[in-house]
């Protein structure tokens, strides 16, 4: 789904935190075809200062929740959520249940293997703004 | 994603209200990507005409809200559900705020920028007839 | 959206149920291009014998409702919630007025004619856990 | 909760279906309570001619599951719907597994044991029409 | 319901606009049963002039649709979401239909007759923040 | 609402975690008026003890979040959701802006001051089972 990239002046930019470089490659390439702008880093603690810097408006994040080192998907999005109480977050993990106890309220959990299409459809569903019950 | 484009015999028509010529591309090209027929037009007065007139059967409303002449899309929307009270409807933005007070109910809002699959799926999110709750 | 196909070593595997061809074929190419894996049967009989078998794990059925023989869609969804009660479920039909007697709960009814983005949205909804209200 | 009982000219009515003395009277009783005005009959045959005869405008159904006789909750549900799509539905029973695989969509289930809160509450959510997120 | 009545220092408070004396006096029973303060007055212009002074916080707007003179239901909660965009409004009518096209985003219609419940879990559910999807 | 106590065998119970003594009846008065049987405790520890312990089948959890000692009411759930993933959660307190933050999925937050139907309303939505989009 590549129609009109590069013709509106700026896209919304998701923040990836991985630490596996397939996977990496994997969300960038999903979230690009979908029309989103990526930036990726390896770990939670430079998610924390690039959000806490201001620099970039990012549009949502999206977290491996087993990262490397002492901080976790979880803590990103605790940190995250304390900057700012709306930011949307997307986990991935292969170990679903821990959601319902580390997850923050108004998230989604890509439970792996998943499609891309489930992670362009997760970040598009926390950004668009609305309420759809079914006619 | 285009699979199949060409073998349903028909597929849903989306009717877009825009008045910007680069945007009347993206917004269509977003659309046939995800399988959806399109007709856009460039005033409200045209697209509620096109809808009382019956002749198209219309599956939903992509409308700019800040068109060009006196009626914006709020107008163009609340206009239609008179006519179909459950018309899907999904507004695009720069100016978020107004739609707590200016939308109609069980709508989309896609506040600008946004990337294509967002737009792909408001609209495909409206048209589901369904209800989930996570498993 | 074929961003990464092959390259997680598994993806999710999605059961179809369809006795029509041309209809195979669509609703095939749609899922593999939201990144979806495809086991298309014929008939319903041969989807419950493969849920009970368990020799695969599938992750969702997207049923046609009007199947020739006497195994409707709407006994093939029920019969597989008794097998497992939180198997997503997403319905195909030209008429969709029966879908709030036969349907079974969340579950998902695309209505004819559908965008194949649609029906990639419906399985990948019903796959994501979470909780999102808009922000 | 008996604010204004008496004073509105007419109170929605609810079809309430159990064969059980002492819980037609407890469910009559939340119900009553809440503001509403209860039909209780004893089998599901009776409530379905009574929604067929449609002399009186009954607003929901709240149905035991497991009645004596041979038509079940999940029968009455069912052929109730076929006669009004949207017909509001709540179960109640002991048992709640089956609900995924025999329920209709958008009903709810009381699983015993309940409060007599949750009862008006059900009713009350599946009457309100609207759309509410979170703020 | 009147547990702790007096002894929660404050209660929310909610701005009812309704110019009928009878209906005036069951909207307010029905708030108070449910432990809410009830703030009545008999036009829309009243209302707007209250929430606009910022004098009273109020919690939640209760209108009817049908109000006498220039300025109807719809018109009194467009306004005050004008004021704040997040401000709970539940409307109460005899013609349900116009609210697809009159009423805002993330409102509550409560069609005639109503119970008194309906109209407290109304308020409640705007009220309170939470994400609730069935267990 | 108090038709039917003493006449179902048994009733959910709710485990309140509260600490300051007006408000320990002011919940109690509350839940019990809705139909539920309450047990409250003052502080994290027991109620983590008493879900652990199983010798009771709680229905929920309802806790302020400001407790005296060092288990907030954020950890209470956090712990009491590792044990039981789909355990429902209720909070309370006077700064809602928390939650975003530290609140678990697919739980309800009551700001104070709230009404006791609030209360009332937010355990009955946890409890019940079912799918609602508006008719």
């Amino acid at each position: 789904m590549v129609a009109g990239e590069g013709k509106l002046q700026n896209l919304p930019i998701i923040l990836v935190v991985e630490d596996e470089e397939p996977l990496q490659e994997i969300v960038h390439d999903a979230l690009k075809e979908g029309g989103f702008d990526v930036t990726t880093v390896s770990s939670g603690r430079e998610a924390v200062a690039m959000i806490e810097s201001g620099v970039v408006n990012y549009s949502a994040l999206v977290t491996n929740v087993n990262l490397k080192g002492p901080m976790k998907g979880w803590d990103v999005a605790r940190l995250i959520r304390q900057i700012d109480p709306a930011f949307p977050v997307v986990y991935m993990t292969g170990a679903a249940e821990d959601w319902a106890a580390q997850g923050v309220p108004n998230s989604i959990l890509l439970k792996k293997p998943f499609a891309p299409a489930q992670l362009v459809m997760a970040v598009s569903q926390l950004l668009n703004t609305g309420s759809s019950t079914s006619p």
